[in-house]
């Protein structure tokens, strides 16, 4: 349930509770308790229903925060900035399962997919309309995904967004959004980068 | 356009056209062109928008087409579906382009992967409510994925259905919804299974 934060104001960081997976027998006990609809995590409690698959948590989520758009078309502008964007994301977050021989070259992939195939299409909506969001002149799914995106990006390849000014500008717009300025300052829910314990704990869980 | 058929009714085998990539020059054209926000394909032309990423493009016909739900809850309900069947599409769609000697071994995990994990879900969900339709009692976007998916796996393993009674016949009565059934039927769009010519043609269209 939303909590008040210090100053009243519903506060991001207290807004959800998490439970991390650090052994494979918690895992075992969620699928037992038929609480994961096709086995698998992430799974998120919400509204009397427990949403899996990554897609459609955020679907829910966006649906009912009103970050889908004013009409079917600006939903579906957002579905397909999320999808591409989320083709990207999913390199960032497998990167860690690589082996270290092929975790440079992914890098150097993932740097190349971003500047020649992503980048560029959002740098082009944004200084075509001039507006602060990418769709309809408000905060969207896309602008979530995206934001995530450049910033989990940026912790590798700090100068990725070099030759696209107005994705700079919508980057440190974005992020000062005071929900999710909060969101992204130290002591929140936001994630470290994946570290080796990280990467040793998802073996140990799902690996047979 | 939507056309009629010889008997005055919608066909669904004429209401879209499809033309197919046969070679590396006409993937760059319409990349040249900016017909793919991401120089990627499928595309799909209509209602004016040029339509990428595979799950867009489903929303956007179910959505126009009612078949996500009556309310918000349905609509996750689908949304659920159809991403975890998409997961084991997914498989399906990828099998052609395997090693052979991995093809053998990819079959046995899908049909592992059918039994154990998504099947059930949904023989649980038939038996339970006894309707005809996965939710709402209504045909929506998870019951035209589910019988895809069923379909391409019945191709590569004939009996896969075998310990399911309600998906057999939840199978046969979606196959028999007129539009569908007109679908299924030998000179429709319907894709024949992937042969070598279609592997063949993939690589040499998107292989640098």
């Amino acid at each position: 349930m939303p909590q008040g934060g210090p100053s009243g104001e519903l506060s991001l960081t207290t807004w959800f509770d998490e439970e991390f997976l650090e052994t494979k027998e918690q895992l075992q006990k969620l699928q037992d308790g038929n609480h994961l609809l096709f086995q698998q995590v992430p799974m998120v409690e919400i509204d009397g229903m427990k949403l899996v698959q990554t897609r459609s948590i955020l679907h829910y989520i966006a649906d009912k925060h009103h970050l889908f758009g004013k009409d079917l078309k600006e939903r579906t502008l957002i579905d397909m900035y999320v999808e591409g964007t989320l083709d990207l994301l999913e390199l960032l977050i497998m990167h860690p399962f690589l082996k270290p021989d092929d975790q440079q070259k992914e890098v150097a992939n993932m740097a190349q997919k971003a500047i020649i195939r992503y980048f560029p299409v959002f740098e082009k909506v944004l200084r075509g309309h001039g507006q602060r969001f990418l769709v309809g002149n408000q905060l969207s799914l896309a602008d979530i995904i995206l934001l995530q995106t450049i910033l989990a990006l940026e912790e590798k390849i700090p100068n990725i967004l070099s030759a696209f000014p107005h994705l700079q500008e919508y980057t440190v717009k974005i992020s000062n959004i005071p929900t999710i300025k909060k969101f992204l300052e130290p002591g929140s829910k936001k994630k470290p980068p994946p570290d080796d314990i990280y990467v040793r704990t998802v073996y140990n869980i799902f690996m047979p």
